[in-house]
């Protein structure tokens, strides 16, 4: 059998190396359907360029601080490398316990969270309890289009709501349009504010409505919280966790990602009502069945001694805002409101509505990495979406260079 | 709101902290539906017991090699804490192909591998490429559970195939009975050879018949060969591999926790037709996003650098084998075969089946922690799965204190 498996890694795994059509052909119509990630042909196009500025993904310049990284080389010199606990380590749970507490002001329970291999897989897992074929899930868009990919995986229907743009008032979702898109089917409303790409961050009081309709509907609400820390309008974002009881349906789904620069680490969490215990382990059990103890001994040190780090982050990613929101405002070609939360600048380019090239072409003329607004769904298409989670310095220049294409 | 959240962390996140039936009754019922483990049960039970032999998990009592962690360590000391290739890391890859081409004697592409967060969620992301609602895949029994408890999970049905007992001729799977239980719905055939827990292990014959038939019926095997390496009676157990073209419908799920003993690390690989490479990419960015690369540095390692180990952790899995099948073969209670794969020693005791509680009772009267027959399925309800990867001298007083249990 010798001489068979011939092909050769590529440098970019991303097209078919072969047609294989009846074999695909005889794949789960879902998987076959999940859409390629409109970001990733971005990257893959421009990853090795020299002097490249990647502000394409939802990533900063920095690496995890060392003394997070020091807290897993430690567990695992002490050879914590064997299976344990479904939900999470209970000190990481506490952890998360006190964060929350610190965060919001009152007492939880170290029985609400539960560890996940990611904050994806908080999402993927939160979307398995709730929904499965034949069911919908409500989703305002723009929006990071790995929720509506993981909802049409697990079977469902991923129902958009398009958010409205307007040059005075920015980006706003209707409340009365997203409750109007639910029904019979529906079995959650999935709302992630701030949200990526826009920075819209739902008000308190959007928040209470959106409660108010789901505990009366007895739908699921996906709170995705994750950027609640990157708000440039006050201490925090609003959260459902300022209105919700302890047996409210909502799922929060979050991660380390951002708050402790641990993106590559694929840890997340979820927040729950513990009465969903014994669902929630199970569906970690019966899918990745766990997160390594010395991640979540990083984790864990992270949530206890990371507010310094995060203060830092939070305040350079304002100034980065500041700087590249500046520089492209300079130019009557742009159209963008300065995002109040998150760390993305959402921008549309005014002649330039064919976004899924411009991203190829900004690379190729600019030598900026930016995302396509096509990648996020409806009502976003016309933009471009581009991280500013990095050294003013770094934003500076591609300020210079985004505005020098623009003045061509 | 404060003094909402009173429940604290109890030793054991076992059970329901409150009723919640409302909140229950509104979640997805595949997920409710999912079934606890029974190996977690009694694991839960004796976990603390001072003493205890803890023979119930499928691992092994030793930590990771040193060297397969500091290379963890350097990777994160150097700052790899960053996205990456959603399928792996071109050079672990690379490694795997060499690894495969090491065991089965032939070239593999380094395109057919795919790392994966875990060997289940190599099972999870297999099984949701081919079957969904509606869809059936069929298993032999006594199986590990998860893999029937993720097929649930997808929508599918699980179906079992028992496997027959004998103490002459031990397990054996009657292939034809395999066939036959497939159907117009099925859209995979799940194969675990070595078994967890039987230790039964298909010859080649065997897999050569499953193989035509699937090929002629175009459904998939998802090939579970875990423990090839851990084979009593030649140098690896028969493969798919020995007899599979490139192109054929198997998806080969594996991992890092058994050979390297890194069963906490959550890593595993995915072995595929380089066609399914979009779909299972996808599969990968929807549900963990790919997996950490210090992780993925100490799996290279692992592959590149293991052998001496493997070996060691062979040959000592092999003597404790002999002790603890020595040990309970002196008692006219106990019905079992020796097994040729794998590291579990499945058997049964006279009197005694209601294995269910005869776990939980072991620990009591024995100290000694074994799972239940009933966790694995159908024809393995009489039986218990002592898992014998540990030191000649813990399987010795296992033995002793077993012997001791049965003579009473």
């Amino acid at each position: 059998m010798n001489g068979r498996y011939k092909l050769r890694m590529s440098a970019l795994p991303t097209d078919l190396p072969e047609p294989g059509t009846q074999l695909l052909s005889t794949l789960r119509q879902e998987a076959l359907a999940a859409p390629d990630s409109g970001i990733v042909e971005v990257m893959n196009y421009g990853r090795e360029r020299p002097g490249m500025i990647p502000l394409w993904a939802g990533e900063g310049d920095l690496p995890t601080p060392g003394f997070i990284c020091e807290a897993a080389a430690r567990s695992l010199a002490a050879g914590e490398t064997f299976y344990t606990w479904q939900r999470g380590i209970p000190p990481l749970r506490e952890a998360l316990a006190r964060y929350h507490q610190h965060l919001y002001g009152r007492d939880f329970s170290a029985e609400r969270f539960f560890v996940t291999g990611s904050g994806m897989q908080a999402i993927q897992i939160a979307i398995a309890a709730v929904a499965g074929t034949g069911d919908e899930v409500v989703i305002p868009t723009p929006a990071w289009p790995n929720c509506a990919a993981a909802t049409g995986l697990a079977g469902a229907t991923a129902v958009h709501v398009p958010m409205h743009f307007t040059d005075n008032a920015g980006w706003r979702l209707d409340i009365d349009e997203l409750l109007a898109a639910t029904g019979e089917k529906t079995k959650a409303i999935f709302l992630n504010s701030p949200s990526n790409p826009t920075g819209w961050t739902a008000t308190r009081e959007e928040l209470q409505a959106i409660l108010d309709f789901a505990r009366k509907r007895q739908l699921w609400i996906i709170a995705d919280e994750v950027y609640n820390r990157f708000f440039f309008a006050g201490e925090r974002a609003p959260s459902f966790y300022d209105i919700a009881r302890d047996d409210d349906p909502i799922l929060f789904v979050n991660t380390f990602s951002k708050n402790w620069a641990m993106t590559g680490w694929r840890v997340g969490w979820i927040g729950a009502p513990p009465a969903l215990g014994r669902v929630l382990e199970n569906l970690i059990q019966y899918s990745t069945s766990g997160v390594a103890v010395f991640m979540q001994r990083a984790a864990t040190v992270a949530v206890d001694e990371g507010e310094p780090f995060i203060a830092e982050q939070v305040e350079r990613a304002r100034q980065s805002r500041d700087v590249i929101c500046g520089a492209l405002q300079s130019s009557p070609r742009t159209r963008f409101t300065w995002p109040d939360g998150a760390f993305y600048l959402f921008f549309s380019i005014k002649g330039e509505e064919e976004t899924g090239k411009l991203g190829l072409r900004l690379v190729d003329e600019a030598n900026v990495g930016v995302a396509p607004g096509t990648a996020f769904g409806a009502a976003g298409e016309a933009f471009m979406r581009l991280c500013f989670a990095r050294k003013p310095e770094d934003m500076a220049e591609a300020g210079r260079q985004l505005a020098n294409w623009l003045a061509r």
